[in-house]
C-alpha cells in the first residue's frame, strides 16, 4: 500500500491522476493540496472536491495552497493557451457540479508541513508549479532530511520543453520554486516529458470511459475528448500528470538515471532542468530521473482503468 | 582488436586520443583523417604527422579533410579563446618538430569513403566537427547501410554546452555536419560533455610522461601541462577525446541510452543535440549516448598509460 498526498493543478490530466490515485486499491490517497498552473488555485480547490465527490471519496480531505509563483506579485491565472488545452475552468466543455464540501480550512502549507514532521512513510506527487513544497521548505529547514519520497511531473531534461524549447510548463511557472526542491537532497524523482511524450491516451480509452454510464465515467471520459482536441488535435494525446501516479506504483515501468539536477533561473534558458555543473564530480543532492518509458505498459495500464470508473 | 580511423582536429586532447590509439595494442590504427577545429585542417595534419613520427607510427597514413564547416564559405580558423586552450598551433607551447612525411595525396574524404565501401569491421571515432563524415554520407548514398561503428566526442545532452547554455564546441563548429551524421540511422555512439567533463587528467599524469624521458613522453606531458593550466587553471582537467577512444576499448566504463537525437540548426539553441521530437514514439536511427561513466575506470586506465611513453 503506498500513502500519497497529490499536490494539484486540476486540469484535465490532473482530473485522471486523481481518479487513479483515488481508485487504485494499492494506493491510500492521504490528501490533496491545491496549486495553481492549469486552473486558478481556486479553481483547482473547486475542480478536486467535485470531482472526489463523483468519485465517492469525500473522506479525502483538500486543502487550499498558494496562488501564485514564490517571486510573482499577483495571483496566477492561466493565459489563453493553457485555457484552451484544459477548458475554461479546466474541466473541458463541461461544468463540474460543486460539491457540497468545502476545502479545509487549514491551508495546504501548514497541513502538508505537519504531516511531513509527524511521518515520513509517504509520498508526495506534484503535477503543477512546486510552490506549495518550495514554501515548506523554505519555512521549515529541519525538513530537509524529510525521508519520504517526492515525485514530480514536470521539466524536460533530453527532450525540448512544450513552453519553449527549454522549459516545460511546470517548472516554467515557479523555477525558483522548482529550484528549491530538485537541489533539495531529499529523495525525489522526476517524470518530465522524455517519458510523458512518449506515452498516449487514446480517443478509445475516452469512449470506455463514456460506457460505463457511471456519472465519473461520463465526466472524465468527456473531459478527455475536449482534451483529445485540444493537445495534439489527433485521437490520442500526451500522459503526463497520470504518469507520475502510475510510476509510484510501477517505477519498473520507467528507466531511471541520477543526476544532480538544477534549474535555471536566469538567461534565456529560465526555467530549464538541468545536470548542475558545479556538482558534476559530487555527486550530491541526486535526482532519479525517467527518461525512457515501456510505452506499452503505460498504455496497457490506462486501458484497464476504466474498471474503477 | 579494434580496427579504428580516427580524424582528427588535433589539438592537445587529440594528441593524447591518437597518442591511446597509437600505443594500445587491442588498436590497429588503420589511418588518420584530419578535420578543424581546435587547429586549422593544415595544422592538425602538421600535428599528426609530427606525433606519429615521435610515437614510431609513420605507418599510420594521414589525411587532409575538409577545412571548413558544410555550409562556410571560408576556411575555419580557431578564434582566440581556442587557440588559448591549445596553444597557438595546437601543441601547447612547444613547437612539434615537422615530420619528414607528408599526408597523402589521397584527400580524406576519397580515403574514408573507399575504405567504407569496401570494408565494415571498423570504428570511426572523430574528435572534432563532423563535417569530412558527412561529406561523405551527402556523396555517397549507399553507405546509409554501412555497418561499421561510429564514435563522435561532442554534444551536452544533460550538461550545460561549452559554447554557450546549449551546445558544445564541436557540434557547433558545423550543425549541418553533425546533424547529418546524427541522424543517418548508422551505429552511432555519443561521447558528450555528459561524460567527459565527470573525468579528470591531473598535473600528476603529465608529470609521469615528462619522466619517461622520452621524446614523445616529454612532448606529452608538456602539452597536458599547457592544456592544464589554460582550460580549468587547475591541476586537473577534463578528459573529452581520450574518452571517445577509452569508450571504444571498454564500453563497460560508460552507462549508455539509446535516443533518437537531432541537432538543432535554427534559433537560440543552434548546435545543441537533443532528442527529436519528431521521432519520440518511432524510435528509428537511435544513438547510443553516454550519459554517465565510472570515474576511477577512466582515470586508472591514464594513469597507466605512461607505459607507452
Amino acid at each position: 500500500m503506498i500513502n500519497l498526498v497529490l499536490d494539484l493543478d486540476t486540469g484535465i490530466d490532473d482530473a485522471i491522476a486523481l481518479s487513479i490515485a483515488a481508485k487504485d486499491e494499492r494506493i491510500n490517497l492521504l490528501g490533496v493540496t491545491c496549486t495553481y498552473g492549469n486552473v486558478t488555485v481556486d479553481e483547482s480547490v473547486y475542480n478536486t472536491l467535485a470531482l472526489l465527490s463523483l468519485l465517492n471519496r469525500i473522506d479525502v480531505p483538500v486543502y487550499r495552497g498558494r496562488d501564485r509563483a514564490l517571486i510573482s506579485t499577483s495571483t496566477y491565472v492561466p493565459h489563453e493557451a493553457g485555457r484552451k488545452i484544459h477548458g475554461k475552468k479546466g474541466s473541458g466543455d463541461i461544468s463540474l457540479k460543486e460539491s457540497k464540501r468545502k476545502a479545509e480550512t487549514t491551508n495546504a502549507i501548514d497541513y502538508l508541513s505537519s504531516l511531513m514532521m509527524k511521518r515520513d512513510d509517504f509520498t508526495i506527487i506534484t503535477t503543477g508549479p512546486m510552490t506549495n513544497l518550495a514554501s515548506i521548505l523554505l519555512s521549515y529547514p529541519s525538513l530537509s532530511t524529510w525521508k519520504g519520497k517526492i515525485i514530480f511531473m514536470g521539466g524536460a531534461l533530453t527532450v525540448r520543453g512544450n513552453v519553449n524549447h527549454f522549459s516545460e510548463a511546470n517548472i516554467y511557472k515557479d523555477p525558483e520554486a522548482a529550484k528549491i526542491v530538485i537541489e533539495s537532497g531529499l529523495d525525489i524523482t522526476m517524470i518530465g516529458l522524455d517519458v510523458t511524450e512518449r506515452t498516449r491516451l487514446y480517443r478509445k480509452d475516452a469512449e470506455k470511459w463514456k460506457n460505463r454510464k457511471s456519472e465519473i465515467g461520463r465526466t472524465l471520459g468527456s473531459m478527455l475528448d475536449y482534451y483529445l482536441d485540444n493537445t495534439l488535435g489527433l485521437d490520442e494525446t500526451y500522459v503526463h500528470d497520470p504518469s507520475a501516479v502510475i510510476s509510484s506504483l510501477h517505477p519498473e515501468f520507467f528507466s531511471f538515471i541520477s543526476l544532480p539536477l538544477t534549474v535555471e533561473t536566469e538567461s534565456i534558458d529560465r526555467g530549464r532542468v538541468i545536470v548542475d555543473e558545479k556538482r558534476l564530480m559530487e555527486r550530491d543532492k541526486m535526482v532519479k530521473v525517467a527518461l525512457d518509458v515501456d510505452r506499452n505498459k503505460i498504455e496497457t495500464f490506462l486501458s484497464h482503468f476504466d474498471k474503477y470508473l
